[in-house]
């Protein structure tokens, strides 16, 4: 079986996978989230609950895993001609997706689940793609920053307020925090000693 | 009853909140949190389940209102003389509590728990504090940063990495995001514009 982060492939692991997540985004467009069930899914899947908890532990870990799916779409977001133009694209498409009150309790899901490691592979499949991002941007000739202080300077702001202020950030704000971080760029890839990869 | 942010002070009220308290920091030492249930407490601290269930609503609800309280101890770090060493040492604090395998679980908590709008309360009372020490280093003559950029660049980084990084953030990091926001500091105050406090 393959496994690749945060997707499982291959064969009847992969079909069942599939068929959990799909009754979950089912049963979420119909009903509250507190009042999802494991035996509704299992019922919904045409899989046991065992099965379920066999593969995930619990709902918690569950709901985070579909969590994790819907808010990494595979696709880049389209090449708009600069570095600029593409971190914004991307942060105004996370934030429509991951700051609505439904993104908002999907990554609440990801963070409270212990199990499997889901923030930290929700945070590096967003690593892997900004990171793609960077790369687009030097085959352009661009100079980007550092994946991490990009990572510092607009995800964790983004993603903070997401999760703790009552107001998602604004366009502005986001506009503001990553154009303080390009200025920064070319300084902070000399001093990259004193931004420990971690 | 009086009501400030986070704690809830006057007579019965404050006894039954503060046994029960009491009772989850007592257990939480004696077993993991996953074993924790809601007849175990309301044994400990004296109360019924009922009592548990009217006043939280749910086992994650008050998991996270002890954490808030743990996680934000009424006194401020000591005067160090400076904006910078007390950020620094407030941060560190800060680090030393939250960044510890406990302190994440409680910070989970806070953020997983829904009802009580806990997650923005934990950031209310963060603001409050760091406000103290900017307020502190005004009256030294210091020109701190606005309280939103302290938080986007040095709050914000901590926390995400604290609950998104299988590392915890290092003091170097810390240092460096500070330095990066102190360094910002009057430029980014005549641009408040810019950053709508929210």
């Amino acid at each position: 079986m393959n496994k690749t982060l945060g997707i499982r492939t291959g064969g009847r692991s992969a079909r069942v996978q599939a068929a959990v997540h799909r009754a979950v985004r089912e049963l979420l467009d119909e009903q509250p989230r507190e009042a999802l069930t494991v035996p509704q899914i299992s019922q919904r899947a045409g899989v046991t609950p065992s099965t379920l908890y066999r593969r995930w532990g619990d709902l918690a870990t569950l709901l985070g895993d579909v969590a994790l799916e819907q808010m990494h779409p595979d696709a880049l977001p389209e090449d708009t001609g600069s570095l600029r133009g593409d971190l914004l694209a991307w942060a105004q498409d996370y934030l429509d997706e991951v700051g609505s009150p439904l993104g908002r309790d999907l990554l609440r899901d990801v963070v409270s689940s212990q199990a499997n490691d889901c923030p930290q592979r929700c945070a590096a499949l967003l690593t892997q793609r900004l990171d793609r991002l960077l790369a687009r941007a030097k085959r352009r000739g661009e100079t980007p920053p550092a994946i991490e202080a990009l990572v510092d300077a607009v995800v964790a702001p983004l993603v903070y307020r997401i999760l703790f202020d009552p107001n998602p950030p604004t366009p502005e704000q986001i506009e503001y925090w990553l154009d303080a971080c390009l200025a920064q760029a070319p300084r902070r890839r000399r001093r990259k000693s004193m931004t420990p990869a971690s």
